[in-house]
């Protein structure tokens, strides 16, 4: 997907709803349980009642691949069941010498079909180069985390900058918005402001609204700027908000209620973007 | 597998050769494209001609997963195939949130029933226990890796030591030299003198010699400790070492060269180690 194609979404919808997909079999409802293809309904259902709200899905591969070959099997037919009109990102944190990350791309983007991937930068430019050189594709690179380990080494300074701002500043020149995004944890809402002074064009990919504790407003404020420029994604709170046969139900009105707030936000800050 | 199980391999075959398995389709020998399960015909084949040679082997991740479902699978059959007296590496570089990590690591060490997984330390403290909490298991943090990369970031100055070495500092306060290793690129041997004066018991795993250049014995010199305390994974460099019916054979040979000059060294350097 391109960087217009998926702006065109979010105008569209007027909202930056990215739906996280990192389902636990041991947190479906009870119901699903003994339907023969119990993760694979479950995730159809959830986008049945989402895709008309959200612009994005994010599948996180931890879940999968807990469950073997088979679950590799269910992302493969979940990513292929979600509208071509929706961006499609493998939450897979992958990053290794340059031979081993094309076989990544290969594996993430020609094999599952995904529009991007999530990277860790830790093995520098030749580990992020090879996720950068498939058409129309993404490489997502973690800068600032939103968990607590991320001031063990991301909020280290170097020199006179974090090293996860050093981490913008490099990785920014080895790619271009069109094929290049960042995670910016949403719990650190005011670094926001920060990272958008080093890059007022790039995407950011927001997680940790939700369970996680992020502040949507201010993640808002600080992070959209006039193309947008923000995915924000929730999982827990959208999948998991029903127990019941109609869960569905439930996670579609969450969803609907993330929507509108964003609606809300979009048009009052992404018109005051400056930098 | 416990230290002690690993460290008697070690001293009964007198090497530290892990052999990698990093398979790709598209390099085995011709006659083997034709056969109905060609990639774990040719792992089965390098096991049964390397295991009374090697001490470990290492399975690169992204090289199955360019496969697809069907490579989660062989790679299970794969690690399943090794012998129990072998200690077995997932060369993933995972990392992610607490309860993400937690999915790994039930992929890799119960579903796949590896001994030990690569991890990616960027996300700090929370993203590396998960793998510290399986009994007998270990986690194999990068901190200096072979790749041109590694400067990009491993290798820039946090206060006054390297982003590597605070890497190592913090990191082996979570683990002990019973569940943790780190990865310490074998073309920058040199540092591992400084390395080993961080950490002068913990086993290292170093890639990187064979075809990415690194110098067994200067790896060997200043890498080793009185227990060994060394992996050294060789690839591409044993296992496309023939192109024939019989290329195993010449897989065996080169694994053996490996296991002598290990061997010279080992009794040479091993036994003079002081930090």
């Amino acid at each position: 997907m391109t960087r217009s194609q998926l702006t065109e979404q979010v105008f569209l919808k007027k909202n930056y709803l990215c739906v996280g997909l990192d389902t636990d079999p041991s947190n479906i409802p009870v119901h699903l349980k003994s339907h023969p293809d119990p993760i694979f309904e479950f995730n159809k259902l959830i986008i049945d009642h989402t895709k008309d709200i959200c612009v994005a899905y994010k599948l996180n591969t931890a879940f999968y691949e807990a469950m073997g070959g088979k679950g590799w099997d269910i992302m493969q037919r979940t990513v292929a069941y979600i509208p071509g009109s929706h961006f499609k990102i493998a939450d897979a944190k992958r990053g290794d010498i340059g031979n081993t990350s094309s076989q990544y791309a290969k594996a993430f983007f020609e094999v599952l079909n995904f529009d991007a991937i999530t990277v860790a930068p830790y093995m520098g430019e030749d580990s992020i180069r090879p996720f950068l050189e498939h058409e129309n594709k993404w490489a997502i690179v973690l800068a600032l985390t939103s968990n607590k380990g991320s001031s063990n080494f991301q909020q280290q300074k170097i020199g006179n900058v974090w090293l996860y701002e050093k981490v913008i500043k490099e990785v920014s020149n080895w790619g271009n918005p069109g094929n290049l995004m960042f995670v910016a944890g949403a719990t650190k809402s005011e670094e926001l402001a920060a990272i958008r002074k080093i890059i007022p064009d790039h995407y950011l990919l927001v997680p940790g609204v939700g369970f996680q504790g992020g502040n949507l407003q201010e993640v808002s404020k600080y992070g959209l700027n006039k193309e947008c420029g923000l995915l924000v994604n929730v999982s827990r709170a959208i999948i998991y908000a029903g127990e019941k046969e109609d869960f569905y139900l439930e996670s579609a009105a969450i969803a609907r209620q993330y929507q509108n707030e964003m609606q809300l936000y979009f048009s009052k800050y992404s018109l005051e973007f400056e930098v």
